[in-house]
């Protein structure tokens, strides 16, 4: 049966961070390796009083088949937060609900990817948007990036070299990096993108997650009409219901409407009732608060741990927000040699390689502390250093 | 913008079905059109005592991220209905949990079609299925249907004229016709297949709502190894949870997991396990049992108004199971005229023609029954028996 396989998905190997997950399955390890939300902050109990209370005042009609769309007031939802927290204006019928903010990189890649388009990445980049692309084939043209955002030394020669249709990046608190792009490099890079017909592709799962520092303006500001939103509630809510969303001008919604009733109908519509009775009944803000009051104790004790056990040479990001630290280790050293003797000593990371387009042996490591606790993270980041500093780093 | 949108999407048109539906949205409007289960047999209480006892019990984990396979338990419970009910063997390891079967299509799309791959389709075949292979651009074959099944009088041609690498089928109750492939058409369909390796897609959503005669045998037991069976739990408990599965060979198994992930990570996870509780604590023979009762009774009805009120020359199916009954006027009267007629008499139904994969002026029908009561029935199909009569048939 081999041979009848699509070309799109025959030359896709096995995903290696699924592989480092199996690893970190086992107990005693100490995983930085997630890319998880803390689950000691879901709201369970919300949750349940949601659930009963729109199974009982809306009975049959929640459990039937839905609009493709999403629950209008969901989309309305969404809509007033644009406006109320970030000054962007988006109608709720540029509003697609998408199963996870996974579904609306796969709808963008049908919608838009043709074989052969130019697509533009942040390198590194997440994974989850390579994936998604990687299955429309386009040509990836890696965009480096430093620890303010977007390298336009890298970004204009791509420009001027080849016709990109779309620019992907997740401007906040990046994954795997969780660098966010300063305000001078957005202005540079939307500077840059002007007029030459580039789509520019802003996820943002992680932009509520900002525990220090001033919320920054979106793309979608700086580039009207050329910048595709992308939106979850995994992060600020609970990423099992699978509730993304795309905001898009109308003529691509037309096309995104299609792409997802040819992909799975609609969201669980269940779901999107749940989330909507819960928002409705209880404060978000504060709920987000003690996301990032928790996760900012997590990255300070991170951050306050690597400089005490990591050897100098090795340059981390210092995020404002997010569940992402990034280690540069100095050029030479495999992060997956140093994963490798890691392991042994019961600690894992995720070795930067899947986040590059180009086979790679990379000198980096993405750390998560959202679901370490802070001792667990200074007793990992202890045993990580002395295994650094074996590498004669 | 438009000019960027990929090739694949740019030319599918606005769905007509939505357009149909959105005229059924009138109170006033007896719908034969829809295609949904009926929203008074769904197990309402059930589900919220299942959704309770989850998140009592096992809390956060079921709302944090997911496996992409899907809940093992589930897929345990789909592999022992299997053996228990159709006497099939399934390892639970071929089981994908896919959101909604609609998400099955996609990815066997995704991983299975190449740009200009010869897929067959019976005619009339579900729209679900040509929506979904559509964008990945194969040369559909329409392989022509009659109250027995397949016609093999057109089966073999085409498989005579090119590599047809999928046939799509289902054989029971289908959507649109209502037709269940017979015993005997399903074995000469079998020994046109044989060895000339065309992957059969068994799509099987209305199979377990039989309510008379005798199960068939499947497919997949008669082409082993080259059969992919499609299921879902949309019609035997609720839609709006979007859970479906796909069962399929190892191989191909490996790849619809990488496509699974890059479409969505996973089904909802927080759905799969309030279905398995419910699956764990309830009688689902019983509840099926009660679904066919209702729809017997339904089915019955119409049947009984068609024969006093359609002219006699409007030839119907009469389906052992499912929701949809087919029915088939002279040659020359378009079902698209009949149903403009129709709509300002305030009935409804889908003319055939979105269910071919050739643009054609259908004379054919589809009659759904299971969301309108048996006196509902009733005075819809005397209406629509009227207006028949008007086109001179």
């Amino acid at each position: 049966m081999t041979s009848m396989f699509s070309d799109r998905i025959a030359d896709v190997p096995k995903s290696f961070i699924r592989e480092i997950l199996k690893t970190t399955l086992n107990e005693n390890v100490i995983s930085f390796a997630g890319g998880l939300p803390n689950r000691d902050l879901f709201p369970i109990r919300e949750i349940k009083e949601a659930c009963n209370k729109v199974l009982d005042l809306f009975g049959a009609e929640i459990l039937q088949y839905s609009t493709s769309e999403g629950y209008e007031p969901l989309r309305e939802w969404i809509s007033k937060r644009y406006r109320d927290h970030k000054g962007i204006t988006v109608d709720k019928n540029n509003i697609l609900i998408t199963t996870g903010s996974q579904q609306g990189l796969d709808l963008i890649g049908k919608t838009l990817i043709n074989e052969g388009d130019h697509v533009a990445i942040e390198e590194p980049g997440y994974l989850g948007a390579i994936q998604a692309f990687s299955l429309y084939r386009p040509v990836f043209e890696p965009i480096l990036m430093d620890f303010n955002g977007l390298r336009t030394d890298s970004l204009k020669p791509a420009l001027e070299k080849a016709k990109i249709k779309l620019l992907y990046t997740v401007p906040n608190f990046q994954n795997p990096s969780g660098v966010s792009h300063t305000d001078q490099n957005r202005e540079e890079v939307a500077r840059l993108l002007m007029g030459n017909g580039t789509l520019l592709i802003e996820d943002d799962p992680y932009g509520e997650l900002r525990f220090s520092g001033e919320r920054r303006r979106s793309y979608f500001d700086r580039l009207p009409g050329m910048t595709i939103l992308l939106g979850s509630f995994s992060k600020i809510f609970v990423p099992s219901f699978r509730i993304g969303w795309i905001v898009a001008p109308d003529n691509l919604m037309e096309k995104l409407l299609i792409a997802k009733q040819a992909s799975d109908l609609h969201t669980n519509y269940l779901a999107q009732r749940v989330l909507y009775q819960y928002l409705s009944d209880n404060d978000i803000d504060l709920h987000i608060r003690r996301i990032c009051e928790k996760y900012r104790s997590q990255k300070n004790a991170m951050v306050s741990a690597i400089k005490r056990y990591f050897p100098e040479q090795v340059r981390c990001s210092n995020p404002d927000g997010g569940m992402f630290l990034w280690a540069i280790l100095p050029e030479g050293i495999g992060a997956r040699a140093v994963f490798d003797e890691a392991i042994k000593d019961n600690v894992a990371f995720v070795p930067g390689d899947p986040f590059y387009v180009r086979p790679i042996k990379a000198n980096t490591m993405r750390l998560n502390f959202s679901c370490v606790d802070e001792a667990t993270i200074e007793t990992g980041i202890l045993k990580l250093g002395a295994i650094l500093k074996r590498f004669a780093v």
